[in-house]
């Protein structure tokens, strides 16, 4: 059973062919993304990742590493703090900060940091359902 | 320049492949997803898309249409309030809550109903920032 303060991290990064495919799937191909010239004249500066990509890391460990399998997802908040770049370590970590045993639900925060600098880039809160580990 | 209470919206579907295409590039191969059998066991009882896979079209909405280029997301939130399904029409539609002129910000509510039954499947708000339309 997973208890109220267990933590959770796991690191992962993208490629640009990765963004690339993520923006044809999605239909969200904002040059921001993919246009190394077009993002040069902007406060980036180079391109940078879709926040959705990057969150992505949420739903991805729910689903498959913490609850894992089994896990509804309930809630999402998402807050981009700095933009994401490509072919760059993160570390998604997990906390749990309230398990409602009877609904077996918890709430979580979740955060994405970048390895080599320490800085946050998002920051959430989500709510999952676990019908035997919470 | 967008006002408040302007509102927006699109229509959208993905289909069992783009879930397949979803799962290999964010990792969530959560087999609710890929798996119809696996499914068939679960209280859905058939292959749901991924939250993060529908939720996608308010991210490709605001880079690429309301309010379009240039337009930087700094918050999102999402209650996933019930399953989405393949191959299904669903309208995502925005309306825009608040502005702060100043700095160029818009509170936007964020909703995805389904086309033919009018129920809502997600519900959030948004946060984002355009340097010329807000």
């Amino acid at each position: 059973m997973i208890q109220i303060n267990d933590t959770y991290s796991h690191t992962f990064r993208f490629t640009q062919a990765e963004v690339v495919r993520f923006a044809a799937l999605t239909g969200d191909e904002n040059p921001l993304h993919l246009d190394k010239d077009y993002a040069a004249t902007t406060i980036f500066k180079q391109p940078i990742m879709h926040g959705f990509l990057g969150a992505s890391v949420f739903s991805k460990v729910f689903g498959m590493l913490f609850p894992g399998e089994g896990t509804i997802y309930l809630k999402q908040s998402m807050d981009f703090l700095r933009p994401m770049l490509i072919e760059t370590d993160y570390e998604a970590t997990f906390e749990i900060k309230e398990i409602d045993s009877e609904k077996h639900r918890a709430t979580v925060s979740t955060s994405i940091t970048d390895k080599t600098t320490g800085k946050q880039v998002i920051k959430g809160e989500a709510l999952v359902m676990h019908p035997t580990k919470l």
